[in-house]
């Protein structure tokens, strides 16, 4: 939910917000069969239908359970199956089951979702107390990080079929003015002629130089943050600069083309280990077909386009390509102070479209992918987790993962930011992940 | 397919048989929603969906392709995602992955079935080669394998639920008066006063002796058998005494209270290893309630019945159990000579319970739960394994798993046969896998 | 220990045994550092000094114990150390943390043996029960299982040694008229001109054939055996041949070059997974060196010789192999059908060659390697074993494992048998494990 | 080595540092027999005997190759047995198994260190080159950092052990004024009257509060330093106290009773899932014998004094147990700033004893156990690793780990420095690692 959204105020507009996220939810699982909507494909991915029941789960438990005396739960068994990690709620149906819960089925998580949306605007219907206000905001922003999350479940879980199945049979760009997402079969490769021709390669990227010194970073408190955006605090940073866009597919492809996954001297060792264990070779969803590479999207198998913003790279791999491009990940400060006034961006989902866009001539901090630093996640300077259950949000995750900033093409609109801090661990690669080079000066 | 029906023989007959078997397939899934036929809940069982696709891809390679030269493939694709594990077709999704397929969705799998059916009915309805009808058989026994290969996995699959649902609203016995599948809470556990009258205590087993000497094991060329269980060979028995009914659950919870889980010597080396591995303390689907134990059963869960045949429980259990009880279990060539003459049984799932019947003064050695032998699954001396791919139906198999005769609650009628030659490893118990006990005289 | 020797009887002749047993321990162990005697290379394999503490505390737990009143144990704590198996006898050092056992070195486990051979001796030279020297015969018989065991995992060990190192700085055959075990250096291949010239290629092996019908197997009762090998029952075995000699190492590259390691349709299925998992594509401790193929041996690397028997080849192995032959194993049956009669063979280690010798133009039954027979391991019709902890000794491992007969170079003189069973799982491959081929007639 | 006996220079002052260095070696492995130096009791250890070796190679590898052109090899395999991670220099012994050669043996090892080192002695005796000079103090420091190393691995090592050994036979303590290192026996616990008297209760600890602001922070150039520690640079620090000295044994016992192993709100995430899935209910070594606590040390188990510092926890323990307390862990700046001007402190191990001394009233920030920080393991702005293998030192492990401070009593003298960074991954406990509490003010 965006800060202006929120800083307008008023029930009407907080309903609204809340009508819009929860549509969202419904609109991103509409495409999907109830068998697609119930599959877990790996620990880390959860399945669509627990996403929709989760979000739901959130708004009964923390908003309509401690506010509404009245509320009757749809069902007490759904605190179990719909917890996804509050220790202090109670027991939980562990992560990697998730995909075993074939009853309820999708009808019946509509049914749950309509239940408590009614609650919920009779609940938003009535003055409320800004400590409710902010919880509800809080749950329109966690369901849109569910939003994201189910369209990089649904990626994985659509990849991992032979078929090769597209979640929508919707052009990926109605810009190229014919169907992209044919009939795929993945054991006869994508018909290269059927695609999009790649776009001009990109003039080279540019750097922006900042004098760093000492810079407030963090929530200003001025519309919604997560509270691992606070407290606003000062950091010193020496001089730098910071490169004009995200690295682009053509470029990752001179990184493989000049032995960059074969050279354990451009790895961390974690990372190269990582590199053997799993065979890696390229970005994830990439796959080599003569003359060229394909990717896997959404929208299908597609041609690899060298203009997009690389995507699907772990910390590792990024910290790999940026040490052979002989320049460094920027440090999550150095991020947020290059893109102090830049225009925050996400995806209205508008059209079904979700994908990097190739990069043009200029390109803003926000520019479809999410992009590693340099930085640990970790709590800033007096940072308190708020009491009770819902303390457990972000805080107990601060180690052992790396910060990204800016947003991707799954991000939905309004819900990008600059002083935003997403994290994932350094072997994670289903997220809408890039990067964007750095360099002392 | 019982061999009743293979002698009366005909065009007509195999007709019907083969729609029968078509249709009871799609009988035991039609309880189910696409969210329950497609998720695999363990890498041994496979989604509802696929055993559909798989019995239909039976037909499609070994029938129809090889016999019907206008037959066209539903989808050529299919041969990759619905092959299970012969390596002469070509490659195929990895079993523990068969969870992963989403799409096609049930609904084109259930296309896929009448489209190949109506191909089936076409070339049924002209005059056939013996070999090309004994293939057609083979494939409605291979589908009668699978109706209860089907059963197990749903079982495992609703019981993996934490809200322990029923496999269909439907009394598990009717004879009971009441409705026993009354909305099941597994974290509100089962009440107990709604459950059937455990029945009453059985008469003590009784020992049925037999002199042994040269006798003639395996099939006798009258009507149909799998390859495994012939040729028909001579063994060499010294006399034994097999008991006159399985063990019951009843006798089971003493073994329990005797501390038969906690007591190495009784136990195989690799089995003791097991039980403390998995911390086995039960047979598979049961759990402690005060002040007794409950089972769950494809109705849900229920008070355990004494004299219910014991079921779920692995060869390492039946072995430690035998010992403990001053028997043996008997070799599978035991097995076959007593039980030569008796009724052969199934179920003919004319109502829609499927749970071992408690045992009755007389029990015949067909009785509800498939029985562990000592005998490991060897060939049979001089078997041949057919040419081509369908020579892997059986052969490969043949190590480190032990054979069990009868048959179960879940084996079709006409599936039983006094020479069928059923096998798991050591360690499964997702079957409805019992014992028998015998004993040298 | 023979048959012979317990034959003779008598107090002298038991001390005699003794003595030769224990000091062929010692002489095993010696050309070992304190440090190849302490490490352990796989949970399967134990530290020689291990082997030389449990096989002297076997005759403290077994024979001094429970018969000399007078005894002091050497160190209570010792009992924890060294029981490998025995549950009833109490806790036990988990077999795969055997090698984290650094204390007591070497030096004292030397003391501990010496500190029970004096208690022995002692007790031998008084007049014993027929029960005390049946547990101190099969104490006796328990060493020598354990010298093979010994350099079973001696090899494995050196095996892992980069530097390739020899068991013993001694030729591997004196005949050669020269050293083989030259210094070795895996690093820098063997030298392949020193290598002795391999041997003629044998002329192809003949098939012997028998009649079957109904047989006596087992251990007669005279002498020792152990309680695997009893009661002798009666078999009935169909007609059949065997081949006149193993399958040699040049038969085994002939299978090699023929896709033997890359057609599935060769082998179980199991052991088709085991080669893809494990990469299999030759014997254990092969490897390929232009133009051939060299093996590891206990005189380190050599060059294959094509006239030697195949070693070191697991049961899948052994399956595939004969599948491929048109032929089959074996049962355990038909192979001591086979033997009876023909002179029991082992090493007497007065030369310390421990490798298989090239066949010749004729080859006993016993003929250096031990020989896979399709039977599983299971217990003979009445086995009973022994009650209390010595009834440990085998029966718990009757599952899942397969009988392999005759002995092999490395098995001790006088303990070869022609009822012995020895039994391995079927993907075991550091013992000394080869085949012999047979048919139906 | 200190920055002091650098500073000194001068050939004689490097020949004496080096001398020293590598007599210390010897002198730490000497109570251990050839058994205790070749076992690698997990994948993070190695073998004392490959700690020999491997600091041997590194001056045989980037000082003698590099600058003794007459210098020849002592053998050129142990190139690939004792490289330890540098991928630029070749291919080297899997980490997880270098307990696997027992060839060469520890005499051998010896006679490479005597080979090396006295090439080393004919160099140090010539007029080196400032670059030489540096690489054999870097050598030097690799060597000390190499002997806490080869502690933390036999102390492992030995508690592997059942019976519970002590590394030498000498008073943990001799001020106790008697022995302390009784024949142990883990099997029959230590007797708790032999031990030494716990210490009195400590004063609770005071807080020392900074203003923070702009500091520096970094090795200042003078002196040795490795290059982690550079570049100097400045940073930004909110005010903060620090408590006066680490947390104490006594304090844990508090934490341990209050629940500070069940209670999952005081833990990351992954922490909790750690201390569920290896079960942690107390710091690594701690045993719980009634009524209070013993501890294994490398003197033996030992009574557990309250007064200690709390040892060998994890990060994830010293993080919850900073939340119960109502503080948190200082950044390393923060330890940094606090520790300048302090005196820097190691073990000179003039006596054998090597377990962290009870605190005093006083306790200075190098108090005998390294102290975990909340800073994860980064380069410092415009770090950059030195050119070639040796860049490998330290830059390529920079990621998923934590630095802790400070140094332990296992740490040789001369080798602490303020500006020190030690890392470890967050789960690790073998090292001697402790905690110091912080707080914002």
């Amino acid at each position: 939910m965006s800060a202006a959204a929120w800083e307008r105020g008023g029930h009407a507009s907080l309903m609204l917000e809340f009508e819009r996220a929860r549509e969202l939810t419904e609109k991103l699982a509409e495409p999907l069969s109830p068998e697609d909507q119930t599959v877990q494909s790996m620990a880390d991915a959860s399945p669509v239908k627990w996403h929709r029941g989760h979000t739901t789960w959130f708004f009964e438990t923390f908003v309509l359970m401690d506010n509404d005396r009245g509320y009757k739960p749809y069902d007490k068994r759904f605190a179990y199956l719909f917890n996804s990690y509050y220790d202090s709620i109670g027991p939980r149906q562990p992560r990697p089951s998730r995909g075993l819960i074939t009853r309820p089925d999708v009808e019946e998580v509509a049914a749950y979702r309509a239940h408590v949306d009614c609650a919920m605007q009779a609940l938003l219907s009535r003055c409320l107390d800004p400590e409710v206000q902010a919880m509800i905001i809080l749950g329109i922003n966690h369901e849109q990080q569910h939003q994201e999350l189910l369209l990089m479940d649904v990626k994985h879980l659509l990849s991992c079929n032979p078929l090769q199945p597209a979640y929508i049979d919707t052009p990926l760009s109605e810009s190229s003015g014919e169907a992209r997402c044919r009939p795929c079969n993945p054991l006869q490769p994508a018909d290269a002629e059927a695609s999009q021709p790649p776009s001009k390669e990109l003039p080279p990227q540019a750097w922006i130089s900042y004098e760093g010194g000492l810079v407030d970073i963090g929530h200003d408190g001025i519309g919604f943050a997560f509270d691992n955006e606070s407290p606003r605090h000062r950091v010193f940073l020496p001089p730098f600069a910071i490169a004009s866009r995200p690295v682009t597919c053509g470029e990752w492809v001179q990184f493989i083309e000049d032995g960059g996954y074969e050279r354990a001297n451009l790895w961390l060792s974690e990372g190269w280990a990582t590199v053997q264990d799993k065979s890696w070779d390229a970005p994830m969803y990439w796959s080599h077909t003569e003359p060229g590479w394909s990717v896997f999207t959404l929208g299908g198998p597609k041609e690899l386009d060298p203009a997009e913003p690389v995507c699907h790279v772990s910390y590792y791999e990024a910290d790999a390509f940026a040490r052979w491009a002989g320049a460094r990940l920027p440090t999550e400060f150095e991020w947020e102070l290059a893109a102090v006034g830049q225009p925050e961006k996400g995806n209205p989902f508008d059209r079904m479209e979700i994908h990097p866009v190739p990069l043009g001539a200029q390109s803003s901090m926000f520019a479809d992918v999410w992009q590693w630093t340099s930085s640990s996640y970790s709590p800033y300077p007096r940072f308190r987790p708020a009491e009770g259950a819902i303390g457990e949000y972000n805080g107990k995750f601060m180690v052992n993962q790396h910060v990204l900033r800016g947003g991707s093409c799954a991000t939905p609109a309004g819900h990008a930011r600059t002083c935003y801090r997403n994290f994932f661990p350094s072997a994670s690669r289903w997220a809408f992940s890039g990067l964007r080079l750095a360099k002392d000066v």
